[in-house]
This record gives C-alpha cells, structure tokens and sequence, in this order.
C-alpha cells in the first residue's frame, strides 16, 4: 500500500469502528489489530487517537453531506423523502458511535468536531434552501430550515435509542414536518406565501405532502375540532370560557384572507 | 460569611461572568476579584475552573427549570406563551456564555455538563407533558415534545446571533410551532386528535393559537394555494404534471376522516 492508500484505509477502519462504539471504547490497539497494521504504524500516520477520531468524523461528514443532494426535479416532499432516506440509513448505520457527539455529551468533542458538525448542518441547509430556489431566503426562513435540521438529528438520535417506530415512519413524518414549518413560515411571510402554492401544485396526492393534507384534513372529522377552528377563525367564542377575550378577538381576522379563511373552514362546517 | 454564603456567592459571582463570556475568557482571578475575595481562597472552595463552572451552570439549570413552572390554568398556548417569555429572557441573560456548550462546541463540555443539560431538557419535557394532562404520553407524542424543545433551544440561539426578528415575534412563533407540532402529532394519532377538540375549545380568539389559524386561512386566499390543497385533498390533480400518479393517489382519502377532509377542503373551494 502507498503511503496516501494506507492512510486512507486506517481512516476506514477508524470509522467502521467509531460508528459502532464510543469514542473511549475504541483504543489504538483495535484500529492497529482491525486494520491488519502496528500499533506504531498508526501512530506514524496519526498523533493520537484524538487525531484519527477526528480525521474519520471528516469522512463521516463528507460521507453524510453527499447524501444531501438530489436532482432538482419532481415535488419538494419527494425529493426530501428520498434525502431522508439516505440520512436516516447513515444514523442507523454511524449514528450509534457518535449519538454521544451530537448530543454534546462526549469526551472527544473538540473545535475540530465541532467545525465537522457545523458543517454537514450548513450543508443541509444550504441543499435544502438550493431546492427551495428562493432568490434571497428571509431570515425567517432560514431560522425555520436551521431549525427542522435540528429536529431531524434529536428526533433520529432519540429514535435510535428507543426505536418506537417504524423508520419508514419516521422518515415519511420528519418531511411532512418540513412542510409544516415551511407553511408555517409563509403564513408568515407573503413572499414565501406567493411561492408556496407553486410548490403545493407540484405535488402528488398519495406524496408526503398529500398525506399530510389528508390527514389535518381528517382532523376535522374528530367531534370538537372544527367548531373549535371556526371560532377561532371568526373570533366567535365557542365556549363560554372563552368570553372575556373573544370579543375583540374577531377584529384580527379583518386582515388579509381572514375573511377567507373563516368563510373556507364554514364551508367545511356545513360540507 | 459562613462557609455556605461564601460558597453560594462565589457559584453566583462565577454564573455572572460566565453568562457573558465564553469560559475560557474567564480566569480564577477574575472570578476572585468580582467575589472580593483572594485566588486561594476560591481554591479553598472548588478544585478548579471546571467545577466551579460546572457548579454555576447546575445553578443556571436550576434556574432555568423554576421558570417552566406555570399554574395549570387557562388556554395551553398561552401557560406556553408565558413560559417562552421567560425562557428568552433567561436566554439572553445566561445565553452568550453558555451558547457555545448548547451549541455543542465548547471546550468545557463534559459529563458533568451534558448531565445539567440533559435535566433542564427533561424538565421541560416533563412542564409541557404535565400541562397536556394526557395519562399515558404515546413515544410519538413525547418526540414531538422533545423535537420541539431541541427547535426552541436552536432557534433561541441562533437569535441570539443575528437578533434578525423581535424578541417577542420569536416568542409567539415557537408557541405557534408547537401548536402546529402537537396538531401534526394528533392527526397521525386518533388518541391524541380526541383530546386536541377540547385544548382548541379552551383557546381565546387572540391568543397564540387563534393567530396561528386565521394566519392559516389567509393562506388560502394567496393565489394557487387553496386550488393545490383542493387537488391534493381529493386526489385530482391541480396542474398536468401530477397525473401519473394522481389516479391512484385518491384512495387513500378513504380512511377515517379522509372523505370529511375532502368534503371540508371542497367546501371552502366553493365558499
């Protein structure tokens, strides 16, 4: 093996057996013996464990980065859902030796860790914004968008450990999440508002985002919801606690699509 | 003094200057001089640095869980509401100090630190799952819970960054996603949608979650987004491009509640 070969394979033994353990249950010793190589023959290549745990985390991110992208075709939530795949193969096959890391409740966390972890985040990020194609992302935006990346890591990583449902699942919720927030922004937002029946006519309806719709949309079939809605939406009380602050609280839906809104969830009422 | 004042004031001093500053731009000898007090003598007290550090973050922990603490009255978003109000103003208190630990990129991370972390997470956890008052939380809904604590905590820190929208915007936006968090979770959970009926029931008009649905309807009156929602509620496809998956995709409305979803969508279409 050349010496560019031999380093590259320590880095692969390394991370084969990271992803499996923590930290401070892999020693030198195990990377030499998985390797086929000295133990000071690593040391020629790497100072310290610290080094090579950190050189395989690299790798890791390179690795987990490059599953972010997709084409640019077809509906947002599918090509999330296929992203979200390939993310949560990587957690169930890396995620249990650095669960510890991203946590941040591990001995080898560093600078150098750190830099690694910012880094596939702002790689997300900046997949996610790319497929959104919006010329110039609010910060609103950005916030919501920064903030799902950090529900899909604590939600997989919590999942990890208890495996309460099946990851297909999980997976089908994370991008319906996303949707979510996204809606949620540009109910918000009147630029992100005016793209975002764009992006809803590009989907299909059996895709995660028709799902999705189903199933609010089925919300209103459980006794209580809708007439809950209604008043909310009109500023009607619909029970008598509510009195006290339901009389002016009509006076917000006089703005933009509020008359809609209230008309749209009567129809249903009545539907 | 006694000896347990003088301890308790050094932690106090100590949470001080670390709530301002990174813990490595904080020295023993600043923490001595602020305490009025000689460098052997905060030796006297606490080995180190690291203790004292962690000494002072169990303290802001502590802190920090008293203000999740809110009587069990009134509608749910607004107890949250409250609850948030004090949170971001403990964030930007305690937050520039202690970012980089939350983040996960701190030097002085370590078990101790991640354990303080993990309880203040757990405690919110726990706030928010008393004020539901559902007897047996399903592992969905506590994920739901804890996603939307680790988006609070993300948010509220990246904030404290750029400072890009106003304080109590951010407040009643994180309320609002975890209304929307919870309203996801119930419409993939028929026990959870049973009790979502009388939270609404018990929400003013004016307050967080009566904002967020009439935020909610007035998107409907942005152009395109009501046809999308229509088409992707009954299965027929809104534009061209989705009919190859479209013919199929409206059997699954024929779940519970999916029909009454379809018929509500379409009534708002003709409204």
């Amino acid at each position: 093996m050349s010496v560019d070969e031999r380093r590259e394979q320590l880095i692969a033994v390394a991370l084969e057996l990271f992803s499996r353990r923590a930290p401070e249950e892999v020693s030198i010793d195990d990377i030499a013996a998985a390797a086929g190589a000295s133990r000071p023959l690593v040391y020629h290549y790497f100072p310290g464990k610290q080094a090579l745990y950190e050189e395989s985390l690299r790798r890791a991110g390179r690795e987990l980065s490059a599953r972010f992208e997709e084409p640019m075709e077809g509906p947002l939530s599918e090509r999330l859902l296929r992203v979200m795949g390939r993310y949560l193969d990587f957690v169930q096959s890396h995620g249990p030796g650095f669960a510890a890391l991203l946590r941040g409740g591990s001995v080898a966390a560093s600078a150098g860790t750190s830099a690694v972890i910012d880094d596939v985040r702002r790689a997300a990020q900046e997949q996610i914004l790319a497929h959104l194609a919006i010329p110039s992302p609010s910060p609103g935006l950005r916030l919501t968008v920064r903030a799902w990346i950090a529900n899909a890591e604590i939600t997989s990583l919590e999942w990890l450990g208890e495996r309460s449902v099946p990851l297909e699942e999980l997976q089908l919720h994370l991008v319906q999440e996303f949707v979510a927030a996204l809606t949620l922004t540009a109910a918000r937002e009147p630029a992100l508002a005016a793209e975002l029946g764009s992006f809803l006519a590009d989907e299909h309806p059996d895709g995660p985002t028709g799902r999705l719709v189903r199933d609010l949309a089925g919300l209103f079939a459980v006794p209580g919801i809708l007439d809950a809605v209604t008043a909310l939406a009109t500023g009607e009380p619909a029970s008598g606690d509510s009195e006290s602050s339901g009389a002016d609280g009509g006076s917000k839906s006089s703005g933009p699509g509020g008359v809609g809104g209230a008309d749209g969830t009567g129809g249903a009422a009545t539907g």
